[in-house]
């Protein structure tokens, strides 16, 4: 796909909070979407409109407003009608309700995040109403209500959820791709499935892919070394997305999917009674829960095990079922994100303030002076070893692609707009996730924004980068299977 | 004492490096030793001697050289003699071999921290090796050979280990008169002591007055907010003090003196078999261990156990024991340390590295922008609940009392400051470790260097500022007595 790429649309579109990925998303809409921008309108509970100048110098409509429960139907009625679209770029309004009122007008619908109202999401909720399992349990829900040839609506599509989602059956693809050469060449492991692999790959599907290369376990793995030249004061949390949001999915619990390949479930893990049953949470925050995993342009890292919606949908949709319906086959899947030192200062302070947030908040730009977002998925436990396939978005090609903007921001923006593509040109395929998405269309679109896009190789285990003299050694019972999720959690 | 107070001196000064803290010191030196600087000679293994200038332009000398376990006797011999003084603030060169040679020759000793040889404090050492305790039982063992009242030797002698068993002390004085002071007006707990109390603290006990008081733990409770405009890079270690320091202890065992009160051992803890036995380590680095604890400025805190020597000394001095010699009240005794926002990315990356020092190191000084660093001592459990004595100084107040200093530096040389003054006052006294010396006369000496030297209640137990609903509850055991070192351990 051409980097100028252009999709033609007629209707309206809302879009809802006026934020860093708004105000990213903004500029890219006026590039590649041929519309009447007057005919756009972005929407934010506060006077935030000189973060949209570039879209009103268009003729697009600024409105001061607050959504709330009350008053949603009534508003979206003003602004929507069939054949228009609403994004949802807000923190506070309930994701579902928004969705079910599109879809019975006729509105496409896209978010980044699966949000509910402000007020619900507060501190009297159970440990397991804040995971993802259960946001993604009442979204099923709401999805069995749903015509699957309704209104396309697309939940959870930014670049981690969303763009991760694409890129691991890239990941998928390669790695069996780089296997079967293998094979061809006589060199590698043998592969000795009867023609699996290649009538997987063939079709396309990605679960028996997964299954077929022995994929034990798949690694959201993230660092952000953008770095800037204001220092975080005390009593200020500064990030270089969302704080509001990473508060939240910080104190969530550590999630992850369970890979039918492990022995033993870590301590304080927690399994779920109904649904699909392919996660399980552990009784501690993300952000305190450490994992060992790798990134392309330094190598070995620790992250946090960061609850995300990413985890439940690739677990999900890489299950393997025998023909009575249980799961024979299951990667383990999970977040591992080093955010930006002060991100990571931040979220110290944070916690010793007994989890009240700081008085201060900053998402940082142009006080940026270095650093870039890298983020992928990392295959492991396949006959590669290892393989990493995902953007590294420096923060000087950010800026040169979109003014004032940051590494963080634009990858999410920009797997928004793929998203936004997609959804147009196939407006009536009901509620998608984004494993449900064409990955290549979407990722083509998405790509002229996101950097460098590395698809490699990778010997790295959980061992290496593990001082047996400074941390607790490995558990002996895993020693023979790298992959066991024993030998990544950091105790 | 006046803030201009100068001691004579008619000898020489060896001062053995040219880093952060000697260069600070150097204008102190200038400023409160009345002496023919011609006398002073700076030594350093590299041509450092551009942070030399003010002490070069009053007329001390320079000498590159590399002191060795080789030539240490020889290069020692040209340079000092009966009545010199040695001050040794490198890294590299072993404590106990100078302290000896200067023993011998009458010539007095001063350090901030115990070192060995280079070469000797590599990767191969098993972790008990690394503890100050068994640093500490070789420093005695020397101490035994030595005549007490030969020529006087400091060891350990910085803010901490060093000016904390001072305002410990302190502290115990002012938890003594206020728990008094209370008795007497009639509020606060009982004091049913026979008149203990009143008795240890006229005979200056500050063991029996740690017991009578009831002080079940002390912290030694640091946050350093220094902050600066020049973000740490990646592969960079960023640090207000020596780097090369902070690897080595922040890899040593967490390690702790451990209080007679304690019901139970912490995970992974560690006992010794010969010794006073005073302190335990845990089979972890002092880096992954987490603590918390509470400084004025800014209430809860989450600090590192680092292994310190001040540990040792402390629980040490306060053990009180019955006439057979059997320990009857030891506090538990622990570091908690916060390092600036930088260092901790720092430590962060370097444990990611497999503990691989990363390859550009940096000393903050002048890109600081704002920022503290605050170290005091916290007294636990007694009948004011808390009390915290220490010195909070600004990197203005500093920089104003020494340019081109911060304020960790500072707190550094005004305490060896302070100990030199009281080692030429008392040339005879041999070795001596901080909690030997007249505490209010080396702080009286080191105050006008200290910025804000509070002395405070505080109300805080750890269980203010953990969140039961995201952090794991603290044992119910341990409910009744918020003291015990498990509610303090973050798990």
């Amino acid at each position: 796909m051409r980097a100028d790429w252009r999709v033609e649309f007629t209707g309206r579109i809302l879009l809802l909070g006026c934020g860093a990925v708004s105000r990213c998303l903004q500029p890219l809409l006026l590039r590649h979407v041929a519309m009447n921008f007057g005919e756009l309108t972005i929407m934010d509970r506060v006077d935030s409109r000189t973060g949209a100048e570039s879209a009103l110098a268009r003729g697009a409509r600024f409105v001061r407003h607050r959504l709330t429960r009350q008053n949603y139907p009534h508003t979206l009625a003003r602004e929507l009608g069939p054949g228009d679209v609403l994004i949802n770029l807000t923190w506070d309004v309930d994701s579902r309700d928004l969705l079910w009122w599109c879809h019975r007008n006729g509105v496409r619908y896209l978010d980044t995040s699966l949000e509910t109202w402000a007020s619900e999401g507060d501190s009297t909720t159970t440990a397991a109403d804040r995971t993802t399992y259960r946001r993604h349990g009442k979204l099923y829900e709401l999805g069995a209500r749903l015509d699957p040839a309704g209104p396309t609506a697309v939940v959870e599509h930014g670049a981690n959820p969303g763009l991760v989602s694409h890129l691991t059956k890239r990941a998928l693809h390669d790695v069996a791709t780089a296997v079967l050469a293998d094979r061809d060449a006589g060199s590698g492991p043998a592969v000795d499935d009867d023609g699996a692999l290649e009538s997987a790959l063939a079709d396309g599907d990605h679960a028996r892919i997964a299954m077929t290369t022995g994929t034990r376990a798949i690694h959201i793995s993230e660092r952000d070394t953008q770095r800037g030249e204001i220092p975080k004061d005390v009593d200020e949390f500064v990030n270089t997305w969302s704080v509001k949001g990473f508060y939240e999915e910080a104190t969530a619990p550590a999630e992850l999917g369970w890979g039918t390949h492990e022995r033993e479930l870590p301590p304080l893990a927690v399994t779920h009674e109904t649904g699909p049953r392919n996660q399980i949470y552990l009784a501690r925050t993300g952000m305190s829960t450490w994992v060992r995993s790798w990134v392309p342009s330094t190598g070995p890292m620790l992250g946090m095990m960061i609850s995300h919606g990413e985890t439940f949908t690739i677990s999900d949709g890489l299950t393997v079922r025998d023909p009575s319906g249980l799961p024979i086959y299951r990667p383990t899947v999970h977040f591992a994100y080093l955010p930006s030192d002060a991100a990571l200062a931040s979220l110290h302070e944070f916690r010793m303030r007994g989890y009240r947030t700081q008085s201060r908040q900053r998402i940082v730009d142009d006080e940026i002076v270095a650093g870039s977002d890298e983020l992928g998925v990392l295959l492991l436990g396949h006959g590669r070893n290892g393989w990493w396939t995902g953007t590294s978005l420096d923060i000087h090609e950010a800026r040169s692609l979109v003014p004032g903007q940051n590494a963080t921001t634009l990858q999410v923006a920009a797997s928004a707009l793929g998203a936004l593509r997609w959804m147009l040109l196939h407006p009536n395929r009901g509620l998608r996730v984004p494993d449900d998405l064409d990955h290549e269309e979407v990722l083509a679109a998405a790509e002229p924004y996101l950097g460098e896009c590395p698809s490699v190789p990778t010997g790295w285990t959980p061992f290496d980068g593990a001082d047996d003299r400074l941390d607790a050694p490995v558990r002996s019972s895993d020693e023979d299977d790298p992959w066991q999720f024993g030998n990544v959690l950091v105790r």
